[in-house]
Parts: C-alpha cells; structure tokens; sequence
C-alpha cells in the first residue's frame, strides 16, 4: 500500500495529450481556449460617446460659448455627422461614434434645451475636454490578446468572443472514456432487482461528474467472468483513452480486474492505497497511452476517488492550475486508523471563511449521504485528532460559489 | 433613482410560480428536485459482506473453534447459500449477501487457508460478533425519504436515484425566456461591422448565463425604431415569462423601450438604480405575469446586472436559498460617487479564507476585462473608502470551489 501523496504523484506522471476541435462559440462554454483570441479592431472601434447629451468642441467652453445651436442628432449606429461653426452642437446618443468637429460630451442632465429655437444651454460647466467620450482603441488596440489560450471560456469570454466575431472556437479535445461497471449483483436501472441484487449507479453519477469536462463517456458492464473481462477490456483499451472502472479490486475471488488488466498489458502503477473510503483504488498504464482508473464498486469509494484523484488529473490533462484548496473544520474529528481519512463534509462560507462540517454518516457504503454533504475533508494519517478550528484540504462536489 | 436594496426587494416582491416537468435521469443534473425520492427497500437490502473473507458463525468463535471447513463461495449477485453445523463457514466475497447460519465475516488478512483440505485457520482473533457486516436497512429503511423535494441534483443524487430504480425525474421546469437586444449599431457576430458599428454579444453572454438553469433562450433584436419595438415585445409578451432586454434604456432620443414597455401595459416597477455600473437598470411586470428586466446595452453594465439582481431571483423562482456571499478584500479601493459600486475581482480561496482582489479595469464598458476576473464585489455607497481586509458581499460568475 502506498500513500495518498505517493499516488497522487504516480497519477501525475501519466497526464495525457489532448488534440483541439473547433466548436460552435455558444458550445465552447466550460470548454479550454486553444488559441489565442485577439482584437480584430481597435475596442472601442471609434470614438465612442458614453452619455446622451451634446457634442461640443470643448474649445467653444473655453471661450466662453455657453448656448449651443443644435444641428442634429448624432444616434448609434449612423456614420459619423459633422460640425464646422463655433457654438454648433449635436445631440449624442451613448454608444454614437463622435461626430467629426466635437470633442467633448455634456450630458443632459448638465443643460437645458429649448426644443422651439434648437438651442441647448449650459447649466453647469464642464472641466475637462474629452469628457464623457471612450476613445478608439482605449481599452485594447487592434491585435492585442484579449483570451488567452488556456482559459476555462465562461459567460464573460463568450461575449468577449462574440464582439471580435469568432462563431467558431477552438477548444481542447475532450478525451475518449469509458467507464466500466463490474459485478454479477449489478442490474440495471429500470430492472427490478432480486433481493440478492443491486441497482448499478456508479455508471451514472459518473457520467454526471464528467459532464463538467464535456466529456460522453462510453458505458459498460462486465460480469464476474475473467475471460468476458480480459477480452471486453482488450477492446475498450484500443478504442478509448481512458477507462474508468468501478468494482471488481478487492481481494475477493471473483475480483478479476487486476488479473485481466495483467494479461493485456496493462502496467499497473499502484494497487491499494493507505485511505478511507477508497483503499482498493488500482491505477495502471499501457503502452498505446490508455490510462486506466479501476474504483472500488462501494459508491462512496468510487465517487470519493474520482474528485481526489481523477478530477485533478483531468485537470492537468486540460492544462489547468490545480489549486488546493482548504477549509477550517467546524467541530474535532477522531479516526484512529493510519489512513489518510477523507470525511464528508458540508461546505459553507461565512464572512469570507470557508468552513467544512463533518456530516454524520450511516457507514461509508451509505451513497444517500452524500446528497446532505458538498465535499470531502482529507484527514492525514499521521494525526488521529483533527480539531475544530484547523484547516485541511477539501475535495468539494458541488459548487458553493 | 433607488438604492441597490429597494431594487432588491422591488424584485423579489415578484418571483414567479415554474411548473414541474419529468425528465430523464441522465438530463436531471444541475436541475431542482421536485418529488421526494424513497428507499424502494432497505438498504442495504440484505445483510451485506464489506470485507472479502469467510462468513462463519461468532459462537463458533466463542466455542474455541479455530480451525473452519470451508464449503463453498458465497459470490456476490447470488441467492443466499448457508451452513448449519458447528465449525462450517463459507468463503466470502464484497457485497454478497451474508449467507444463512452466518453472522460474522473473518477478513482474508486475519486467516491462512489450506487450499488442499479446504480449510481456514484463523490467525488472529475477532472480538465481535456482526464484524465486516452491514445490516439490512441500517443505512435507510424502506419508505424513508434520500432525496428531498427542492434540492439540487449533483453527481451524488444521480447515484442514489438510480439506486432506488428513478430511471426519470421530477424537477422544475425552466421559464420561458426571451432575450433581446436593441439598437441600430449592432451587427450579428458572424458580420463585419462597419466602422460605426459593434457586434452584438450581450445575447451570447446571457444565453451563457442560463444555461446553468437549464433555460433555452428565444434571442431577438429590435433596431431602434418605437413602433417595431412595441408590436414585438407585445408578442414577447404573449409568449414568454421572462423578457431580457438588452439596451435602450439610456436616457437617448431612441432609447425607446421604457416607452415602448409603458404602452403595452408593461408597469413600471423601477428605473435608475444609484449603482456604477448598470445604473439605468429598469424592471417591470405586466398582468399577464411576464417579468420585464431592462438592462444597459453596455455589456459589463448587463452582466453585472445578471448576477446581481436575475439570478439571485432566478434561484428565488427555483425554490432555493440564495446566501450572500462574502470575501475579504485584498487591496484598498477608494470610490467617491455616492453610487453602490460594483467592482470587478479576481477570487482565490487560501487556508479557508475567501480573497477578493481588484481588477485593474480599462473602463465599465470594457468586457474584455472581464476574462480577468472572477466576480464583482458590493461596495456600499455610504462609505468612499474600502479597507484591504474588510469583508464586503461577492457576485461569482465563474465557479472557484
């Protein structure tokens, strides 16, 4: 057996290379920017009015104009119109280009207008030329990077994709998987079991938690049949990237997995690690480059292996910064065993505080007390008393913010 | 004008009634829960071996007997067998029921077996009875309820629904949403703009925005132009629950929609929030229940506008809590309008402590500057001066835990 960090780590040498695609822009969100994103304009475009009022050259204020004839109104979406008088103004509208001939916006709120003689008075005076107006290029120039390669594309890089007109993104290539449930008490969804039998959910809460990664996993399911299994993982192997098992590693005799995962050519990395829930996890490579993930079939186990350990490779697979992130323990917790303890915890964040309390369990097999907690806590297995107060890392299942 | 607050409260006077829908259990992810789901039968469903070993009975133990004679395998996914004599056990594995005449599981760690004479002597000494089993219905018993009605549906309650045979789900339905943009100056993202001219991308961002309640926009434009404006949003009316718009409630000449609003008995519940940015924000309902947000064409304006006042409505229609969040902030901020100020961060989570760190922004109207940030921070507009480490409310839009 080795430890959590000892498997993390052999985990981590095995990341993938995932190629890119081009995707429709309103698909790429959750999906990694693959390129760079530039301005293809300078942003703002133009000169760019940023209140209603009147344009003016601010010369005129200067010299002392403060009664502007009105010569027209400039709206957004209209080719630039221009002035050529001293005291000439024109009605703006945000989001206009800058009439040729002014520099500068007052907004309405500052005059009055007299709409009989088209005449705007100023109330109060502005300071500054330039007021009230973007201008052309401002905020980025033409060319410049404004999406980074490697972003996670969000609501916010949608529309930043939007104006510079990409209908197409390229993204990174979410990896081929299957995912593999092993077991003679497994039956289906829909079936009803016998009294001897269990329904199959591993399969499914899987699937969910790859959703997040764009992921459509292929789904399988192997009986407690070594030759069935050794052939059905030789075919898996050569058309997926990465297989993802569940049951079947324990030291049961009918646990044929490692035994079948051997006879193909499967390198196994590590097999058993010093934790709870999860301690059968079995993790192996093979030479065409699939990675295989084999859970234990205990719910819990299975689902707890996924956020520690494939999640954040997947992560890195994706290029992404994998941040640990911590959490400070609402009330003591005891685990005398020398493992690496992972406990069910509620997430909440108070006043900036980000807080984990240990969720009572009916015993670790228990999958419907996931459903009252948000993450898992890990719990080292050098301390035994893990006190009220003290942070510790956090694997969270659901996002709280 | 208004303050933040009263918009607030304006807004969730007027939360909306969403039907329920059946979908199936694969699509249920992300959605709220509308039934309470039940324990089909106890679980576990029978007296469960957790530990691969030999099922023996514990008064054997208590006799003085040693050595047992193994007769037979008890596989998972098979009928119960069972042993009736003295010194008898059965091999077992994970997850198999526990065979009758058996109460206690001997882990293979703490026995040797002869595999020549079928026998297995125990190595180390069980001191309870019932070890290594998980007992029928000590988890959950048949009837109780593991999934409440209103919670939202994660990787986890797609495993315990398919435990329990719920091969679809009751969740609640999504509103019917339109969104539209207004004004003349706008381009589809697919066209290059003229030089007085912009794409549009505040529909590409909000439909972004809704797809995490699992809403499908219907996204229209309206050029600026007061009759085509209100004969369209007489029909959007008519057809949706929820109007988005986009634009056009500035104080400009063709800034037409509150007026288009007000003539098809569109009430106006407010206009003008005292906040930077998204101050021209306007918010009404008509009769027929249809709910109108009127959102700044600006783009930051609008997604601000999004995450500080829809979604946490959106979350209210749903039936969930809508916590405020908070965060420390890392740098000073000095803002002097006496404006709500909603600033843009960037936030980290570091030994359990929420981090709100300002953006360095090139102007409100810079979307670009969001992909630099993580959420917006609430400056109250009764103080100009925010201290590094003080605690304000946070508006995410992009997930960190």
């Amino acid at each position: 057996m080795i430890t959590v960090q000892e498997a993390e780590q052999i985990i981590n040498r095995h990341t993938i290379q995932l190629q890119s695609e081009e995707v429709p822009l309103q698909q790429a969100a959750g999906r990694i920017l693959e390129e760079q994103v530039l301005a293809d304009r300078d942003f703002p475009p133009f000169n760019r009015v940023t209140m209603d009022g009147i344009a003016v050259k601010f010369s005129d204020l200067e010299n002392g104009i403060k009664v502007f004839n009105i010569a027209g109104i400039q709206a957004a979406g209209v080719a630039p119109m221009s002035i050529d008088q001293p005291g000439q103004a024109l009605e703006v509208m945000t989001g206009a280009v800058m009439p040729e001939g002014t520099d500068t916006v007052i907004p309405y709120e500052l005059i009055s207008i007299s709409e009989n003689d088209k005449k705007a008075t100023v109330v109060e005076a502005l300071t500054t030329k330039g007021k009230n107006v973007h201008y052309k290029g401002s905020d980025r120039p033409q060319g410049s990077v404004i999406l980074k390669s490697g972003t996670v594309i969000g609501a916010a890089e949608i529309g930043v994709a939007a104006t510079v007109g990409k209908s197409t993104l390229s993204v990174r290539k979410a990896p081929k998987v299957a995912i593999v449930s092993t077991g003679d008490e497994l039956v289906p969804i829909d079936q009803n079991p016998l009294p001897h039998q269990i329904r199959s959910s591993n399969a499914a809460t899987l699937v969910t938690c790859l959703k997040d990664w764009a992921i459509e996993p292929g789904v399988y399911h192997l009986g407690d049949d070594l030759q069935g299994t050794t052939s059905t993982l030789k075919s898996l192997i050569d058309t997926y990237q990465i297989l993802i098992l569940s049951g079947g590693v324990s030291k049961g005799k009918f646990d044929y997995v490692p035994q079948a995962l051997g006879s193909i050519q499967v390198k196994k990395d590590f097999h058993r690690i010093k934790q709870r829930p999860g301690k059968p996890l079995w993790f192996g490579t093979h030479e065409s480059g699939t990675i295989v993930f084999a859970f234990p079939g205990n719910p819990v186990s299975s689902f707890m292996c996924f956020h520690r350990y494939l999640k954040p490779w997947l992560q890195r697979c994706m290029g992404l910064s994998v941040p640990v992130m911590q959490a400070v323990l609402t009330d003591t917790i005891y685990f005398k065993p020398a493992l690496t303890y992972f406990a069910q915890v509620k997430i909440s964040l108070e006043k900036g505080i980000l807080y984990a309390q240990p969720v009572e369990g009916h015993g670790s097999g228990d999958l419907a007390n996931l459903a009252d907690a948000d993450g898992f806590i890990e719990l080292p297995a050098a301390k035994t008393r893990f006190l009220k107060g003290e942070n510790y890392p956090i694997y969270p299942f659901r996002s709280k913010i």
